[in-house]
C-alpha cells in the first residue's frame, strides 16, 4: 500500500493536481500546435467546459505562458473573441553546443523565435572538460544577461555535444572527436554556473538537430520523419507524431550503425562491420579529400569536399557519387521500416546537399518497393543553428508539457490551483 | 466556411457529441489496459469528474462494451466500489485468413478469448479469388452462426491476406503466392456476406500477427518492439506506445525490403537488389533445402527444414546459420534505428526459432554498440494462430477506440447522449 492510500485526502489532492496539471498542459498544447486560439476554440479542442478553460489560461497568463494579442477578426459568427497565442516576451530557454573546434550560445523564447546568438572559435580537444565547460559558462552568463535586459526568465539550458550520453544522468560516455569519455556535463556545468534555479539538459547532435528542424526549420509541420546527421560518425533521430522518438532506452536514430556492408566492411567504432558510419562518416569523407591526419582540418573534411566539388574536381564528384549511393541504402534501410513523410539530411550531408540529394534520390528509389508512395528528401533548413535551437527547444518542450512547474510565478497564483 | 460555422447550434452539437466519442473512449481504454477498473479510478485515471464517468459508464454498459463483476476487496479505504470490466459475452470479432493452402477463422470475445477456431485445408492458388471468398464466406457463416448461439454480437470482420494491401480500400494489390493481383477483396467479402451490418477489414500477415502478439502474445505488455515475420517473403511490423505504428501512408514495418546486400545480392520482387527477403524469404528456404519448384511443398519450406534440423541434417544446420546470421543483420538496422524493447519472429521464423534463436541473437550483438542496451529476442507465442487473432484484435480495437460506434444498441441509450 503507498502513502497516498492511507491518506485518502492527499492522494484526492494529488489526484487533483495531476489532472490540473494535465489540463494546463493541454490547453498549452492547443495554442501552442494551432499559434493561436480563442477561449472557445480551446473549449472544444480540448472538451473542458469554458468556465475551466478560463481558469486554466488564467494560470498560464500568470505563469508566463500565454498572452492575450487582440480580437478575433475572422468573420465567425458571434462576440469577437480574444486571442491567444504563448507568449514571447517572458520565457526562454538557452541553446549551447560544444563542438570540435567551436562553441555556440542562442537565446530562444517560447514561440521559438531567437533572441541572441553567438559563435565563439574554441579548440575544444587541446583543452581540459573542465575548462571548455568553464569557457560555455562564459557564453552562457553573457546570454542570461541578454535575458535579463530584455526581460526573459530563462526556464533551463540544452547543451548539444557530439557524443553518447546517458539522457537519465546528463553524462558523457564518450566523444571520439573530443576524446572525452564518462565526464559528467550537466553536473559540472551546474557548477560552473553556480547552481541556477533551471534544470540543464545534454542531448548529441542527431537529437537536437532534429528537434531544432522540427521547431522552425525542415521538419516543421511533419507527423512522421527522419533526421540524418553528418557530424561525428553519422548519427539521427526519429519523428513520431510530430515529436521525438527516443525508444526504449533513449537510443533510438542510430542511423549511423545501421549495417550497410557487414560482411566485407571495415571495423567500424561500435564493434561491427560495415556500418553506414564506416562509408559516409566524417573519416571516410576526410580519407576521400586526403586530409585524414591533417589535424586542424579533420573538423570540416566536408567543407574541403564542398570546396572542390564547387571548383568541378572529379575525383571530388566520384566520391560523392559514393557518398549518395551509400546514404540511399541507409536511408532505405529507415524508409522501408518507418514509412516517413520526410528524411532530412544534416549536419555535413547539409553542406554536400546540393551535390548529395539528386544521387541519394536516385539510390532510394531503386530500393523502395514500387507500390510504396515516395518520400521527401530534402536538405536541413537550419543548417549549423540547427543543434543551439533544439537544445533551446527540448527545454521549451519540457515547460510546455508541465506549464505548473514554471517556478518563479508559482505564489501569485497559488490561488488559482 | 464549413457548413457547421453557419449554424453554431449544430458545431456545438457536432463538438459535444465529439467530446462525449472522446471521453466513452477513454474510459474503455482505462478499463482495457488495466483489467478492472472502479468508477473512482476511472475518474482518477482520466481526470473527469465522477457523475460524467458514471453517465459514460452506463452509455457503455448499454452498448455491451462494459460489465459490472462484483466488488472492488483490494483492502483500500471507503466502502467497496462494483468493479468495472471489458464485456466479454456480448461482443465479438470474427478473425479470418486466407493463406496459400489452408484458411482460418476464429471468434474472439471483447476480452480477447478465442469462442470459436476452425482451420480448412484449401488450394487457394488453384481455385480463382472469387471461389476462395466464396468458400471463405461460407465459414464466416458458420461463425456467425456460433455467435449467434454464443449470444456474441459481430462488430466486424478482419481479414488476413499475404500480400500488399491498400489499406483505405481494402484492395489487395498484389499476393505473389496466391497469385493474386488487384482483387477487391473486402467488397467481394462483403457481397458474399449479403452486406453485413459491421466492417470488413484486410490487412497484411506481418501486421495482424504483431497485432495478435499484442493482444495476448510475445509482445503482450511491450511499449516498443518489433515483429519481423516469415511467410511470403518477409514482412513485419512496428510496434511504438503499445500499438501498430503505420508510417505516414500505411507501409511501416517493410523489413523485408532492407537492404543487406546491396551491391551483389540477387534483385528481389521489389526491383532492388539484396534486401532481405532475398535471403530468408521463403523461396531462398526453400533453394536451401532443395525443393523449389515442387509445388505442393513450397507453401511450408521452413516446415521441411524444421524437419531436417531435428534429424540433425548437416546441410540443414549450415543453412540455418547462414538465414540466422542474416536475419541478425537486418534486425540490427530496425533495432538501430527504433531501440525495442523486444523483437519478435513471427511466421517461418517461428517455426524455426529453436535453431535459429542462438544465431540470431549472436549476429545482432555483433551489431549493437557496446553502450546500448541489450534486447529481448523471443518467438512468437501464438504461432498460426497470431493472424486471425490479429484480424479479430484489429476490429475490436476500432470499437474500443470508438465505442459510440456500437450500432445496434443506438436507440435504447438515445436518451443517455
Amino acid at each position: 500500500m503507498n502513502p497516498l492510500q492511507r491518506h485518502p485526502e492527499l492522494a484526492k489532492r494529488a489526484d487533483q493536481r495531476a489532472v490540473r496539471s494535465f489540463n494546463l498542459s493541454a490547453v498549452a498544447g492547443q495554442i501552442s500546435e494551432h499559434g493561436s486560439r480563442s477561449r472557445a476554440q480551446i473549449a472544444a479542442g480540448t472538451g473542458l467546459n469554458k468556465t475551466t478553460v478560463s481558469s486554466l489560461v488564467a494560470e498560464l497568463m500568470a505563469r508566463g505562458v500565454v498572452c492575450e494579442t487582440g480580437l478575433d477578426a475572422d468573420g465567425s459568427v458571434g462576440r469577437p473573441a480574444q486571442v491567444l497565442e504563448l507568449d514571447g516576451e517572458r520565457i526562454a530557454a538557452l541553446g549551447l553546443e560544444i563542438n570540435v573546434d567551436y562553441m555556440t550560445v542562442c537565446v530562444c523564447d517560447l514561440r521559438g523565435r531567437v533572441r541572441h546568438h553567438a559563435v565563439v572559435g574554441h579548440d575544444n580537444r587541446e583543452n581540459s572538460p573542465e575548462s571548455v565547460i568553464d569557457e560555455l559558462a562564459r557564453l552562457a552568463r553573457e546570454a542570461l544577461d541578454v535575458c535579463c535586459e530584455l526581460g526573459l526568465t530563462v526556464v533551463g539550458a540544452g547543451i548539444c555535444v557530439p557524443g553518447l550520453i546517458d539522457l537519465r544522468t546528463s553524462v558523457l560516455a564518450y566523444a571520439p572527436n573530443l576524446g572525452w569519455r564518462g565526464f559528467a556535463i550537466g553536473e559540472r556545468m551546474r557548477e560552473a554556473l553556480d547552481d541556477p534555479p533551471f534544470p540543464i539538459r545534454v542531448d548529441n547532435d542527431g537529437n537536437l538537430a532534429a528537434l531544432g528542424e522540427l521547431e522552425s526549420g525542415a521538419l516543421r509541420g511533419i507527423r512522421h520523419g527522419i533526421m540524418i546527421y553528418g557530424g561525428i560518425g553519422v548519427g539521427g533521430a526519429v519523428i513520431i507524431d510530430g515529436a521525438l522518438f527516443r525508444g526504449a532506452d533513449g537510443f533510438a536514430g542510430e542511423i549511423g550503425h545501421i549495417p550497410v556492408r557487414p560482411n566485407d566492411g571495415e571495423r567500424c567504432s561500435c564493434g561491427a562491420r560495415g556500418c553506414l558510419e564506416t562509408l559516409v562518416g566524417q573519416e571516410a569523407i576526410a580519407r576521400m579529400v586526403g586530409i585524414q591526419g591533417a589535424r586542424s582540418e579533420v573538423a570540416t573534411p566536408a567543407v574541403v569536399l564542398a570546396e572542390r566539388l564547387r571548383a568541378g574536381d572529379r575525383a571530388a564528384l566520384r566520391a560523392l557519387d559514393d557518398v549518395a549511393q551509400v546514404l540511399g541504402v541507409g536511408i532505405a534501410s529507415a524508409v522501408n521500416l518507418m514509412n516517413p513523410q520526410r528524411v532530412v539530411l544534416g549536419g555535413t550531408f547539409a553542406t554536400l546537399a546540393e551535390w548529395l540529394l539528386p544521387g541519394v534520390s536516385a539510390s532510394l528509389a531503386d530500393r523502395i518497393p514500387g507500390t510504396a508512395p515516395s518520400v521527401e528528401l530534402s536538405a536541413s533548413a537550419l543548417g549549423e543553428a540547427a543543434t543551439v535551437r533544439g537544445g533551446a527547444a527540448l527545454v521549451l518542450h519540457e515547460l510546455l508539457a508541465d506549464p505548473a512547474r514554471a517556478p518563479w510565478l508559482t505564489t501569485a497564483v497559488a490561488g488559482a490551483g
